[in-house]
């Protein structure tokens, strides 16, 4: 119920003004203690709140996730390592964990976007990761995912001969570290969105994934925004969103 | 011509040989001496090249433009001061100057998208300037652009009783300066996405935006990508990138 | 007119959905074109909204200070050079103007909490228009100041001299430049609470301030809590509120 | 005794030069060879010498708490570990310790604070470590504790609609990692002073809870002052003093 | 065959049209899933691909070294660990493993270059595991190596009494970590070309090799160029490019 | 008066209580309203209080100049520009002005250190203004200096032809820039204490000073101690403890 | 004299002790007050010693250049304003000055290397100054350049085409500020020795040219070294020393 | 020899040309292949050559100090662990091993130096590793230790209560952690040199020892200079060399 649908419900005396209130301030979250689950968000944001599992116990992903499970199909954690995956599994035997990404999931069947796919490429073999918690990520939303790995820049002619599949796709997730340089390139010779994904490969003045942060931030190619590093989740929420076609709401539920 | 079309004409001899490796190799570029022209990046990337006139001197930044306008009607220069916009208007008297973010600009009235429009919101007055600049920036690409300044989350319900406004939106830049909490807020109200542009507006600690470049990189909402700071021109190219609905290529030219 | 009494007059039928719905989104703000201010912030937070000059033209300042003053007797401005100063003295002949501090105000004599003084100490003398920023907003809040200037850590005899006249304030601001030593220093000394406020005095390694204020925030000395570099106003507010009686609420206002 | 009751003394002839000089330089410390126990601390400073676990030894931590445990009944050790916990608990059997935590303490009953509670409220369940930490402290410095975890920015109504409780409130400890926009936010709503605690929690760009500590510091909503990284002691020390009620002194002992 | 040749071949109507449309944009790639090798490196840039095995499993190293050991003599990977080393020596029974250096090399005996050799200098007994890498890697790729280790500043005779040997060579490694000073020195005392490696070697403001790599490009002796902290491998390759002869070249291949 | 004396002269009724303790805590405070200064430091520390101009006006360093001059014969002032020289100079005729070093003093003809020189070396040419506010301190303490300027590394020569120079004094002040490796250089040739100065010459990763600071607290050769860049008076302050004998004391006053 | 010729004099009884120790200490200092000049320069590193004028005087560059022009055919000076270039000129009419580029030159006629070109290109026309401050250095030292600006990744093409230019030089110096991708880029295509210049072109997170410079020392395409920020000087002369043949020494001079 | 005795010996034809050229560029070093001792340096810098142990094998170690033991009493190695002491042990039964401070030593009985104390002061429990690495290694160069630990600010009694004993040193050592602001009280109360040591001891923003480093640099308290983060070795030797007599030299060896 949105805010004029409330209204409506106590002008029409259906509602008690106490009923209404609380409606309009609490409805929307389930205290389990140490956390308070956003069950609206879906709604409001387009998709899942998605459980964090760095900093939480085992256990404590295993109840989210449970608790989670009852209100909705599709089911996403990230940064699971095999610890959280075991408690997982215990009460959700069906859930899939994908230990390179650190990923468990349930997919929702019936979550299918009708949209291109989205296309994430990463500069090294040491981006699997990341790259992979993004496409699994974008899978999980409903999108479909081309990927295309090992391209970097020191063999230009390799992202050269993918051009046109890149182009084809609805948005693009370019995955690197080192000095980042291939979201340029790529933004370069396409004219589709680009998400970088700087990635924390490399040593020394590297940093961690800053060398390639700021590189793509001062990117001379315009059409680039960037995500924190390792973000792969990050960056294929805002693929999603931007592959998710607008439309013109009038009276739109939970304005 | 693409190598495809480059390769046909070989083959059937309309073209030599020596013609068509400098037609895969040059055939794009203008060269101007201290600056060469991408005349295809319109095609290839889906908006003309864009004049930087920091570290350029007004003559430079005039003449290139007066070339560019042979071959294009619309024209876009930004970090333009005064000295730029008077040279300018010696050879390009019809070019429009915006003082405050920096823009000279001639819009192309043909150069019409169908899309809704891109929504622009900032967090304070100090940041107008840098949300100008997308703003400008996005109506000569020719999408419409919806502004709502001064929307802190000082006061969170200044954003809040825009978020049907927001929600209407095709994608949303967001420009904050200090700590740039306000993309982070938008985020978690609306499902469109969000590209964060942090200003260099605050002092001490502000670091001249990094800390809300900081924060919008490790936004808690996820589908807020980043800009550098106070690049409206970049934030405003990639929401027309994402503003603009794909389709489905095959023998696409340029690929 | 708080979420109950809006709902209670919708329920009564004095108030349409209409009006209700606006008016719970949208009544606080007056949308002055390149800003919004924030009717309620007194209300809400206990201090009026302050006009923070740095990025704003003369004539901004102006209009704004101009338009508060038809709903407050305080007002307040910071950061303010002369040209603010005299663009607001055109339309506010009655405005004082504190250059040191960079202050413009105007006090309202009704407001006088009745509480202790709040200490304002200084470790040298350069750093002091960063104390009297805090001090003239102190006293436009309408607590009373205790000034102690230039009783910095190499000579401690001085600030161990005054020991009792702190202990005998509501709360202590200490401000300090170079190697930020003093707010330690004085929380051992007194059971009051501190906040330090780094001034960007000193070169080099004094990082524009960022050296004091690591130092505060790594204080062994517990009790110590930190703002800005060179925020005055910020430690003003936070003292203000510190130093303001709280009282037990029930159906208050604005819940 | 005072300066001036050594100097009575002194002049009354009941007390020796050398003895007089003696306690007006020494006479505050145990000495314990690797550790000068400072016994007047909470005389001075409104609360007992706190044990940081942090680089010492179990058996140091042991020996100095035992030391503390003939002269004081409210004991508190922070950062404490396992190995730190048992070998207090050998020497001190009914020492508490939270694991979460890191605390370690004995509850002194007499200590009881006649104030409003201490709201404490966490961003995210990743942050309940440095959350407990304040409120233990809280507690053993004998205030009450208000707790409210899980309420971040991401989904705004969650803390929207505990706003009532938190202005109850003597003042705040809010406590938030990533993009820390949490106390922007709340210090918006309330008019309680605000005690931000930055949370290493995040990776990538959230450097550690630089990006929280950054966001905090410079935050649009006066009224927040900020102390260091996971620092839930020192927040606790700072909200005791605060919540404290300031008392007239004349003739003040340890003045 | 480079884009001319293959234009003849398409004109002679030896190739097909798309055939070569293949070969001019993806022929130079051997896609394993995971990775795309790039095989025409060596001919393009002077030395074959090296693998990085930081990042990667045993396995991948394993099965990339494989299938490169196919198409070429001589193997080299870097930053390998006694597992990469274990895997890879089960399917590459006669490559030789440098622990102290991480390397994994299979020399080229026909691999050699007529030159002078590359002198590599390390300051303190410390740096040896970088200098090794680079000292290995120089040998993989023909040339041959001067080692003179432990020279540091602190005892300026010691690297004064090797002046001869250094300008006898035909380019220079240096290697120091701590205050990086060695370059300097040396680059004033002989006039071949330097190449400097910061270590991370040392503690506190070393800051991992930072304050190495700042000194060294910050150095007053021109003729220094800088490779990444510990980067012995960077510094072999730019160091066999400055030794390699360059040769006019007319129609090369590959251009 | 010590505070021995203090309480002798109340045991034996010479003072009252009052007075003992107002000069126990604040008789050595000149209290000029904006400015304490400091009388006992001289005899506390060794040398008097020095007046620091950067943020001063110059009317306020010439009333502490003024003041100063009514208690002691040596007068010195750093950071000091023409401004501050001018106003001096209307009070104080007899002061010198030193542009470069940007230094105001009065010498006393009567503070004379029976001691070796200070030896003060400079890399470069461009380091000499911190070089000379060294050196004019150290002479207004009273010891003499030793000048060796641009010495610098990449000509080792220079420095080592002045080894027995440096010996030959009491202590040595080493000033230099970019890499700022003269320090570790000159510590490994003499035995003397070596205070390095870091200067802000230099560009790019010099960082204004820091890529020198860095590498002389990271030197390898041990023996330097490093105070803050471009800070010539600290230098010479720490230099002239050194080179000042320290004598057994007994009952010494102060104590 | 080398150590070997003075020692013989000696042992001949041609040179007295004394004199012979002079002559290995000190002979190769002019000593010029406030500098000393390195006269043995050019034989022990190649180059004749550079004034660096940032931070001298007019007048001091002009007397250092006049000494130098008594023993010297060729001049040179960086980083000379207007100021200087008035100054020099007036005592060396025959100089050349570059205001782009801020060099100060007289060219020697006789000093011409017999060697391949040296390849200069800049990613942009904003690196002009910093390219030009190379080339014109090159040219000093007597190799002659290739020039190819403006080639930047945002459109691949343009260095592609070049592509057999640049494999045609002895070295390449590649200037860019930015994301710096140019180097990399470069050295992926082309197999001879590539130092990469950094600008400080760009803003926000280029951070002054450390982004540049952090991507090109993270560079994943090997053969690449990096020079200081903007220093397009040592840039040329390690590419000078570089494309001079080395040659094998007996008892050399300067040994 | 110094260089005047070689050629005194040349001249007097009891030296070939060729052994003097020898010795004077080689012979004061020991090549052990992996380093190479400088025995020269207790003559030339007063104090023997240091293990510093980080980044060497317990074997390298151990052999490096049975080699020094051959010709020097006095051994010292720094930052051992247990590995490194057990291999020295082997070969050299006699030494000590202290593992807080990770010091091997064998002290010299013959080596004592007449002067006053080094007094070695630190603020709390946890630096007391640095402060012995100081101490010891003070011990082993042959002067006395004064040892006053945990006198931190938080309690000023504790350091204002042994200014006495500290007033007797000869110089002075003041090791802390966190905020670093021991140096500053401590410089301000007595008139010794004091070299500040951080130490890494804190979390957060003490950022590893940068806060206290950056504060111990920004002191206001002149007479201050510092070492590197936890280099409690260097302050030792830094002070050993200030509390080492000078003495005038007239053709002092090594010179």
């Amino acid at each position: 119920m949105n805010i004029r649908e409330i209204l409506n419900e106590v002008q029409a005396g259906h509602l008690s003004v106490e009923d209404a209130e609380r409606k309009l301030g609490r409805g929307a979250i389930a205290d389990m203690g140490f956390a308070r689950l956003d069950n609206h968000r879906d709604h409001r944001t387009g998709f899942i709140e998605v459980v964090y599992c760095l900093g939480k116990t085992p256990e404590q992903a295993a109840v989210i996730l449970k608790q989670q499970s009852t209100t909705q199909r599709a089911l996403l954690a990230t940064r699971a390592d095999r610890h959280h995956a075991d408690a997982v599994a215990q009460v959700l035997p069906e859930i899939e964990y994908h230990p390179v990404a650190g990923i468990l999931r349930r997919l929702d069947p019936g979550r299918r976007v009708d949209a291109l796919p989205i296309g994430i490429i990463s500069a090294g073999t040491s981006d699997l990761s990341v790259a992979e918690e993004a496409a699994l990520t974008v899978e999980t939303v409903g999108h479909t995912v081309l990927r295309r790995y090992d391209v970097g820049v020191a063999g230009l002619h390799r992202v050269a001969s993918i051009r046109d599949e890149l182009n084809a796709c609805g948005c693009l997730i370019v995955v690197a570290g080192m000095e980042g340089a291939l979201p340029s390139v790529v933004s370069g010779l396409v004219s589709r969105p680009v998400i970088a994904v700087p990635t924390s490969i490399g040593y020394g003045v590297a940093l961690g994934g800053f060398a390639a942060l700021l590189a793509m931030l001062s990117s001379c190619a315009p059409g680039v925004s960037v995500v924190n590093i390792d973000n792969g989740f990050g960056a294929a929420i805002a693929a999603c969103r931007i592959n998710t076609p607008a439309v013109r709401r009038s009276g739109a539920p939970g304005a």
